[in-house]
């Protein structure tokens, strides 16, 4: 192992899900729901792979797709792209990110990370030669302090990366803060990359892509994906909407990464991202169900819940019920406990930051949650 | 676009099949099939989407597609690997390999790559901040000179990637070379990483992994795919094979890459890989046919036709027909003659040692290869 890679180990993820599986525990860890998303998504992939589209597509995505993404981006946000010269498709928004920093950072460049933060965001400015520079957002309502970003600006900063909706914290940034965030960007000459793969789930407030504050279009990444919004995570196919010569750098290196994306998932999603607007009111109102559902039920039991506005996770404060390490209960729960939670310590360059809180994922069905529930009553 | 990344544009691949939609030309450029694979594996795939197999899977890949990638390894080539510990499923080979690099280059360090080569493998060196030392394939044999490779070597080399059956030469290295090759990895103590992705389609001699030699299997990333051998290159699912701790290592970065692979796909190989013998012998019987029928065909309107000993590629020499300039004749010929094919030299760190060869794809129905040849009548 490459000594840029050195102290990354395993993600969070896979030991969580293997505890799950190997103690048959209802896992809330990884974000993935247990259900599907609609048949006619479905029914399009298949017929995509009846009727012969199972070739490579065109590196930057498939036409049709390309062009449903930019209709949605217009539709939802007034946000105007080309299709073929600003949307580009990838293997997941990981492989974005990832495509996207080996493009955009040389050697010693710097890239403002929040913490906590989904835990690629960090291995890929490393493996890209870049530093993190990580900045806090601090429980429990996951402000960041505005004096702690601007000091974590230097003359090496290449890009702010940007999380909202925020994974873990559930987190929607203000527009206070993405006006704050849009003016550091311009003074400072910064490009920022926004993964935004929880756009449509939110529910208190409302989801601003930072590309729509003024001159901040022309230097925004905006990643995103179709895995949560339309429940399809194992499809893994992923977007970028950018400026053209933005757009060119990061298809550089795309094209280098995994080349293009599975073509017959490419036709489903072409379909589903022009769904009527029903089907994305529909989705707030589950979600909100099943967050409120999860947050009550946890409160019950005596957590500290720190009710997301938006994402499907809720992470919550374990010290009320006498835990201090949330590695220690997320390793011990599967087994005693039979539920499977993630422990957001690692999602943190100072794990002590998170060292009393546990996520929990609420994308299940509410039998899965009660069951959940009912299982934690048994909490030691 | 970072430095690293200079000068590496747009791989010929888009820039072909650009020029192959915009003319309406027979496209015998980037190597994919006009015919699906085998319909039991597209119901696989669907049954996987309507059973509700469509959230992420383990990110080292399903366990079943795991289990039948290592049976596969045992039957054809009496490799035992242990399917949950030395076996990796990807978003196809090119993310694969760069993973591998990923994980395994330090900067600084020096990567052998033979000339002609697939684009992606300088790129992704490149990107891991590693340095591509291009031992040269001498046309028209495309052997290596010992002592050139043997010169390549230095303190600093890293790895040897060696990719046979090659692409775009339909080389299948043989025996002695690949001894010579594994005689090196082991007196400078070099990782060896072996792209296999067309071990299946081998006209003469035989495809022998060179993790088979003695000594090997332990210093060996063996790389391969499901797209060409079973004609579905749009699902994108390649996977890696090698020992537990360069396994370790290399998922450590692909867990950053892609994390996982459409699983509905992996589902729907898993029983691909498992296909009985007569499939693959069905399948080296049809690509025979399809390689003498382009070859013959190339032969008679005046090409020099090195004819390949695997792959579905056939490299031909332009001179005989008076032109000396791959990157003009295959600019010229969508428009000109409603063909496109694709230009080595672009697959060279030295130009001009490709200058005069074109590559043309035969995984091509009857039907499309004789439109080919008909229109290359027209050549101008
Ligand atoms: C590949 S894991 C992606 C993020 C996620 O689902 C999680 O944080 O649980
Ligand atoms: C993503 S292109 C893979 C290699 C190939 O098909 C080609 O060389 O044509």
């Amino acid at each position: 192992l490459t000594a840029r890679l050195q102290g990354f180990g395993t993600t969070i993820f896979t030991e969580m899900t293997r505890l799950a599986i190997q103690f048959g525990a209802v896992n809330l860890g990884q974000g993935f729901p247990n259900f599907d998303g609609p048949d006619f998504i479905k029914e399009a992939a298949i017929a995509a792979i009846r009727a012969g589209a199972n070739q490579y597509c065109r590196m930057s995505g498939l036409p049709e797709l390309n062009r449903a993404i930019a209709a949605h981006q217009q539709r939802f946000y007034e946000l105007t792209y080309d299709p073929d010269s600003e949307v580009t498709v990838y293997s997941g928004a990981t492989e974005a990110i990832c495509a996207t920093l080996q493009a955009l950072c040389d050697t010693g460049d710097e890239v403002v990370l929040f913490e906590p933060f989904y835990d690629s965001y960090r291995a890929s400015v490393t493996m890209a030669g870049a530093v993190p520079k990580v900045v806090t957002l601090h429980a429990p309502d996951f402000a960041y302090r505005p004096e702690e970003l601007e000091a974590a600006i230097t003359p090496k900063t290449r890009a702010i990366l940007l999380n909202t909706p925020h994974n873990p914290t559930g987190k929607v940034f203000s527009r206070i803060e993405l006006e704050h965030i849009a003016s550091l960007c311009q003074r400072f000459d910064l490009i920022a990359i926004t993964d935004e793969v929880y756009e449509h789930l939110v529910y208190e407030g409302s989801h601003v892509p930072l590309a729509t504050l003024p001159g901040m279009r022309e230097r925004t990444v905006l990643i995103s994906s179709s895995g949560k919004t339309f429940s399809f995570t194992g499809w893994k196919v992923g977007h970028t909407c950018a400026p053209p010569a933005l757009t060119a750098a990061i298809r550089c290196a795309h094209q280098f990464v995994t080349f293009c994306t599975a073509t017959p998932f490419q036709h489903a999603l072409a379909t589903a991202f022009v769904a009527d607007d029903a089907f994305f009111t529909g989705l707030i109102a589950e979600y909100r169900a099943r967050r409120d559902r999860l947050c009550s039920g946890l409160r019950e039991l005596g957590f500290g819940v720190l009710a997301p506005a938006g994402t499907y996770f809720v992470m919550t404060d374990i010290r009320p019920l006498g835990y201090a390490d949330d590695v220690e209960f997320c390793r011990m729960l599967p087994e005693q406990v039979g539920v499977a939670a993630i422990p957001p310590s690692s999602f943190y360059e100072r794990p002590a930051h998170g060292r009393h809180l546990v996520r929990w994922a609420f994308c299940k069905t509410d039998d899965l949650l009660d069951e959940a529930l009912r299982r934690l009553q048994k909490l030691p």
